[in-house]
């Protein structure tokens, strides 16, 4: 470079840095109204090794009140990870209203990496890709503000950087044998990239950052930021629309016609129960050792008998290697996220049964009927949460949906039996009566649920419970042939 | 065995399995009062490899609804653990009010094996032992019912039920080289678990169970956890006195003696703002790669500018590598738990730094003035934070706590500007007004705490904060001191 082209050179990043300061004090100014308005907002910057991710992330932060930003930098240890789904962390991750949380590199740079690592199938980046579509997409239509960044550099200047870093003893640590290994395979990792962002480029859309230039790429990113905030508060909060997607959903029959008749006698349960928790006994041992979650869901009608069924069901299995999840009205600090968030982060390791009294459906029984969430909300989520759990079929699980169903009179019945009975007082509270007094609105919404919701992978069973004794040889029945067809599959 | 004793053994057994019933019964009878109360209860099983510790555990959790327990194995990966303060794993897994948790083995085994490894030293091994009681009777002051058992087998039956484990395909992967080693040195470790139960027998007491005979450990096991159970229900929840423990305090003066009058120059303060930021960005990097915890902890009058004062020192640190955690009014499932839970599970990991935006010491300033907890809590409170703080230090983290100090008379010009200034009316609540109407009792609560919880290893440093500046460079010239001193005496 000539004398004058450096001083050019050295005049324009000034320049740059100045507009850089004015953005963020702009930013500054909107921190407030960004947590009044309580409005989450996620950064992600992915990019090559060396690219500077992490002074791009500082410099974006920088003037920002601590209080209202994280930054994750996914520590995954692979033990940790390969036992949850792989969105898990990220998932996990979400800002709450009113925050920001940055990832330096996050499901696109694992995604990239592991396959060509060959760590995963081809139909497993495929899938990937699949999932993490769907998983921007909620976060958006959730309210969310999203800025995907992507700081770019060539070969070249990867190569001098990593040789600046580690000609230094301070900084050697800093190039991994998996940078270093990036920077040989770097025609690959390209490749990989641009179709990666090529196919993840909606509904939320890249950006490419000139890594090679510091200052532009720092006064670039703090101007889309700026955008998306400035968006963000002029426009309000983003309800998604509800969408069309086509899932393999199975024929399920409307709740009044289902037959409540079938019964066990005393004896034939007993017999019945001994031999099926024997069994499921063994089987919670094989799906251990293959590393199989196990995810049961229970909704019902209230008195229907779910506690005396999960009982049932608990009662074989090692204490180890399962967890009932009650899921009680959402906590402050929960709805402070995306609703999906408080199962996320419940969710079963590998190889452990998961048991979730109430389930994420409340959203489109209870929050759909009383007004917890606005209508678009609720129509939109039959398709969000058949993606969650086709994400949670694609990790491995089993995921089993029972309702278990009992009519208004048996209802009635347990309800005065409660009443009655001192020591079963505490389970019926008023607005189990309430609730009754809606039984036709909620019939019409469990239907649709039904209708909408029952995939092949993640099936809703009828279980019928006037009878609780048949209800519960019916579930342990349906878990057995579960785990058994999983574990063939997987041999 | 002759074939009467054979027998009556069986006749003895069934008549335990029968007891055991019976005690069970009445346990669960009680499920419900135990929720209405509100008492947590902590199961602790500890014992031998083999000693049938999951199935004493499956025995008593059965018939219990499982919404009201958990069981916890700390799988703890060597990388993660290690990140940590020891008991981290155990306190995060504390129950919440009206819950039971069981841990499938925890502290005890963690620590002894460590031992015999010789993963810890003698004197972090003395120091675990007291941290163990410390935190035993801080949860069981705290309210929480404790029950500690500890299943026994001699070696010869230890050698058998291996052996039995080895010899079928199904159970054979039960039997680690973990426990293989274990039954070689079980000398070695009956001594230290015995040295270890004699150490750790008060507050809370030891119980040993036969774990040779199946039948009679669940009896007795049974019967402790109904006994405990029935107690906590009969006296009602427990709160523990205030007790001394002398801890080497540094001499701190009164507030009203602090001399307010420190101020910089603009000058000044830019060139040493500059000079210091520059410096803790070297430090930070130091520290990470020494994996060095950092806790640096904040409180101060309203308005006495901590926020702008946390800026200052976060601006220098790499996002990677710490985080700010503003601690406003506990929520729900935090009240729900001993009050320390919500910090526990706040611990940096190792290498990295947090910025506590007040703290544990709201126990003794707002949540003692506002009677959120009982006189005897917060003078409790004192010592316990004292004891946690050590046990930070133990581990390892440089621990700094800064009372960023101003007068009355400056905290109402600040008030005033907030209120005269739009966009940093958010900044000034009615709460705010409340609190400075109570500064005089504040201030001898302040006092107080200053007194007696500025220990040697985890100091208060009054930082005059009437002149912002002068308040910024110092947090910053101590805390760079005190990351020097660490990096020098861990080379």
């Amino acid at each position: 470079m000539s004398k004058e082209d450096k001083q050019a050179k050295k005049a324009e990043n000034a320049a740059l840095r100045e507009e850089t300061k004015a953005l963020r004090e702009k930013l500054v100014g909107h921190q407030q109204a960004l947590r009044a308005k309580g409005l989450p907002v996620i950064v992600l910057v992915e990019g090559w090794a060396a690219a500077g991710k992490g002074s791009l992330i500082a410099e974006l932060i920088s003037e920002i009140d601590p209080r209202f930003y994280n930054v994750v930098s996914p520590v995954i240890t692979p033990e940790a990870e390969c036992r949850y789904p792989f969105l898990y962390p990220y998932a996990k991750a979400i800002p709450e209203n009113g925050k920001i949380m940055f990832y330096d590199s996050g499901w696109m740079e694992d995604t990239v990496r592991k396959y060509l690592h060959r760590e995963i199938t081809k139909d497993q980046y495929k899938q990937r890709i699949r999932s993490v579509n769907e998983f921007e997409r909620q976060l958006r239509d959730g309210g969310y503000l999203i800025l995907k960044l992507f700081v770019d550099i060539d070969r070249d200047e990867q190569r001098k950087r990593m040789e600046a870093l580690r000609s230094n003893y301070e900084t050697e640590w800093r190039v991994t044998r998996e940078d270093l290994w990036q920077h040989r395979e770097y025609k690959s990792f390209r490749e990989t990239y641009d179709s990666f962002m090529e196919k993840t480029d909606k509904p939320v859309k890249w950006h490419r950052l000139d890594g090679g230039n510091r200052a532009l790429a720092a006064r670039d990113a703090m101007k889309l930021l700026l955008e998306l905030v400035e968006t963000g508060l002029t426009e309000g909060r983003y309800v998604g629309k509800p969408f069309k997607e086509s899932f393999p959903l199975l024929e399920m029959p409307k709740l009044r016609d289902v037959d409540l008749s079938p019964c066990l006698t005393d004896e034939d349960y007993r017999k019945e129960l001994k031999k099926l928790q024997k069994r499921l006994g063994e089987l919670h041992n094989a799906i251990y050792r293959k590393k199989i979650p196990v995810i049961l869901c229970y909704e019902g009608w209230d008195a229907a008998g779910k506690g005396g069924n999960i009982r049932r069901v608990a009662k074989p299995l090692d204490p180890r290697g399962f967890d009932v999840k009650p899921i009680a009205s959402p906590e402050p600090h929960e709805l402070a996220r995306q609703y999906l968030w408080r199962f996320w982060t419940r969710l079963p390791r590998s190889g452990h049964i998961a048991i979730f009294d109430r389930t994420w459906y409340g959203r489109v029984m209870v929050e759909r009927l009383e007004g917890f969430c606005s209508e678009d909300d609720w129509r939109r989520a039959y398709n969000e949460m058949n993606e969650f759990e086709r994400q949670l079929t694609e990790w491995g699980a089993v995921v089993l949906k029972f309702w278990i169903h009992i009519d208004q009179d048996t209802q009635l019945q347990r309800f005065n039996d409660r009443q009655n009975t001192p020591e079963k007082q505490w389970k019926l509270t008023e607005e189990d009566w309430r609730n009754r007094e809606k039984w036709p609105q909620y019939e019409e919404a469990i239907d649709e649920m039904l209708q909408k919701t029952s995939t092949k992978n993640a099936p809703w069973i009828i279980v019928e419970s006037n009878d609780k004794k048949y209800a519960r040889i019916k579930v342990l029945r349906t878990v057995i042939a579960a785990l058994e067809k999983a574990l063939e599959e997987r041999i």
